[in-house]
């Protein structure tokens, strides 16, 4: 199979071939890593290989799924692969290696996909850019000189640049929202507990963060999701079971819903007018296709949201001072970004009632909220409040910064996509807008608690209406 | 009504007197205070009365529901009741009157019930007795010199006395389970998330807390759980939703499960002979029905639960310090127990690090148990490790006493409760033993994550084949 082929279909498209056998899982790992190889050195996306296991698992035959065969890529942060190291971003951690699988690995596994390495993360994904110390900066296939968005920026430059379908992302406060709205892709944040987290980990950052994957189509997302959501066992909650598979719920009309919209940052950040018209454009479009649109949004104290991500701050102090003197680890200016430390450091002199008040400020916004989707189905924002950003803007490494400081410099770029993590909500950035010189700009689109359902029919019915994925990136596998 | 014929009835059983117009929603409110006042001033049970508030909804007209009419009392903890105290068992709290019900009240009015009290317990519910400064101790109906346990006190001897059928309960260490064992009650912990916490609240302690009932028949407590249970707006997360209705459930045969059962405790405490016996017959018992009974237990590290229930102390400094101040409320040794103070203070010497090795404790615990419940469907033990004990024992005004020591003493009495609130999982006292000098003595079921609809099968099948309400209390309304 030519790359020219390959990169035409999505995920779902390829598994098709390979049931009907006009492929094989082998010929697609091949024509995979060529198109890698021909456009990864322009990007610096994917920055670790899995060829040997995945040659191991095609070796010993792939199971039976939804995605059997399709080349796949994970994020070196989150997950878990047997024999090999998860680095996640940061020279501190780079000879982690993992003795097991852990769940969601074997889910992946269990799909019948094929990952061929590991992308490209901000250090610990502390960053809504990647471009770690540990590896140098991704690039955005759109233009070099743009960033493809982080913490999942790898994942989004690889699939935008057609090295695989969809690639594996996660989402802390915005992480795959983000860099699908940078690189023109869609990324679903599923529900807080909808994807499994063990066997280590129960909940990750107080339920804020979720993994699952930035793909080119709908309905790629919604099978993935089907793939691999569901509890694992001991898990200490978990969402409930949809009603219907969710490949399903994207091909179902959505019927006409009540569509709040907004352009305007709770935290006052200002907003560039391409992202203002990316909402309005879209609103338009939703009221075209029969939704009631309604300039709305709930009434969020952005101070709450900035005192709940003070959670990332003693996360890594927890990090720092109890998991890493168990791996024989020590944190130091060599090995550690300088906000990193600086978080931690900050993260330190938090008492545990400071990180009880971040509980309560979770909790608060999250009734508010809540209370906001009694009246509506949906609510439309900006992803982003400017264009992709070029690297080196947001700047892990001066050590003059303060950690709120640095909080706030990241939530200027990324003001819409953490309140969903706080609630724990579903929410997506769907590549509807295009800027004046060719930048994809997203709008997000956030749902209520536990109804991803609502979310997957309305995409499907915006993709058939403005399909995003004929237009292609000037750095493009081909 | 007389009250002996009252008396006679479970929850369901008078509202169907209700319903077939034998008896009238104000009749039962009368014979209900009459009940009060006849066997209250022996036991302290009921500390404030409601009767206003259920005349007013009487006179409204009750809305139609499983329990329409049917006398209730709530807790003086973890629910608001407008225009009356939430004292919270504490001198400090008294005058703190709601300004509206929360989702809790609401839904227990909804299901026609009438709440004519409030019901004694610990300071801030932070005791396995019942004995607060603020209102002096509850005895236990079975017998005077001994404790009816906590921190749902106040109702466990109130429905064993029946003054009312049944009574709202919350249980964050135990506190629904050994109250319920030591009146010889039934009373169910259901899943973590099942049951509402708004509009003001969100995940409560960590998600150890929930609430629930204290009931004599199973099927009430099924009932009931069908009444209040399911999400509210803008919960942090909520349990999966049940496949069939709970009374359904508790009116269904379990088939042959597959049961584990222990009698000794993770910790090492002592387990008097009284209580292993409970056990033995139980397991001798559920083995007669037909299930697998197996001599196995989930391999828990203790002092993981230890740290795990530290998150007590930093809550209590989070209450007094960030809570109390917006109230203004200043505590201090005239409005405060001697513990709870200490345990503030303890709290306050907490880092937001020592909150996230709580956070850990509580997810690494949950995994291995959740492995546990692969293959067992339920596990049985002891509720307590002894029978009641005298008031006093546990003494909440030593000034003395160090807080991590404090927790050891409650749980060398409850040592088998409270893994399940660290994990979530549904758990149940059930009233199937009796002490050679006649007390009660509940042993504990507890279950897999979300699925109470197993333990309540295995209830309503138990409560069948050793009927535990004929015995009536010494202190019984008549």
């Amino acid at each position: 199979m030519k790359i020219s082929e390959y990169t035409a279909f999505d995920a779902l498209g390829l598994a098709e071939l390979v049931r009907r056998r006009e492929v094989t899982p082998s010929e697609l790992m091949d024509v995979a890593s060529a198109a890698i190889e021909q456009v990864n050195p322009a990007l610096n996306a994917v920055i670790g290989s899995l060829r040997e296991d995945a040659e191991r698992s095609l070796r010993a035959g792939l199971p039976e799924g939804p995605f059997t065969g399709v080349p796949y890529l994970v994020k070196d942060l989150g997950i878990l692969v047997a024999g090999t190291p998860t680095g996640m971003g940061s020279r501190l951690f780079q000879g982690l290696v993992s003795p097991a699988d852990d769940e969601l690995m074997t889910r992946f596994r269990r799909a019948g996909l094929v990952s061929l390495g590991k992308t490209n993360t901000p250090e610990l994904g502390m960053n809504v850019v990647t471009e770690p110390a540990a590896h140098g900066p991704t690039r955005n296939p759109w233009r070099l000189d743009r960033t493809p968005g982080g913490s999942s920026g790898g994942a989004a430059a690889a699939v935008a640049a057609r090295m695989v379908p969809m690639a594996h992302g996660n989402d802390v406060a915005g992480s795959i929202r983000i860099p699908s709205s940078c690189c023109g892709l869609f990324g679903l944040k599923p529900t807080r507990g909808r994807i499994p987290t063990g066997p280590v980990e129960g909940e990750v950052l107080l339920g804020f963060a979720t993994d699952h994957a930035l793909t080119r189509s709908v309905r790629d997302s919604a099978a993935l999701l089907d793939a691999i959501a569901g509890p694992d066992p001991g898990t200490p909650y978990f969402a409930p079971p949809p009603a219907r598979s969710f490949l399903e719920e994207a091909r179902t009309p959505p019927g006409r819903l009540r569509i709040a919209f907004t352009d305007a940052t709770w935290s006052g950040a200002a907003v560039h007018d391409e992202c203002r018209q990316a909402v309005r454009r879209a609103a338009a479009l939703c009221e075209e296709l029969g939704h009631e649109v309604v300039l709305a949004r709930p009434d969020i104290d952005w101070e709450r949201v900035r005192i709940s991500f003070r959670m990332l701050l003693s996360y890594q102090a927890h990090l720092f001072d109890r998991v890493c003197p168990v791996l024989g680890l020590a944190p130091g200016r060599d090995t550690v970004e300088a906000t990193t430390l600086i978080m931690a450091e900050a993260g330190r002199r938090m008492s545990a009632v400071d990180l009880h008040d971040v509980l309560v400020a979770r909790d608060q916004i999250s009734r508010q909220v809540g209370q906001f989707f009694t009246q509506f189905d949906a609510l439309l924002t900006p992803t982003l409040t400017t264009l992709p950003i070029p690297p080196g803007t947001l700047n892990a490494n001066d050590p003059s910064v303060d950690a709120e400081a640095w909080l706030d410099q990241i939530f200027a770029f990324a003001a819409f996509t953490p309140l969903f993590n706080v609630t724990g909500s579903p929410a997506m950035s769907v590549p509807l807008h295009v800027s004046a010189d060719g930048l994809p700009v997203g709008v997000q689109f956030a749902g209520r608690y536990a109804d991803d359902a609502t979310l997957l029919r309305l995409a499907g019915q915006l993709e058939q209406a403005a399909p995003w994925d004929r237009r292609r990136p000037r750095i493009c596998a081909t």
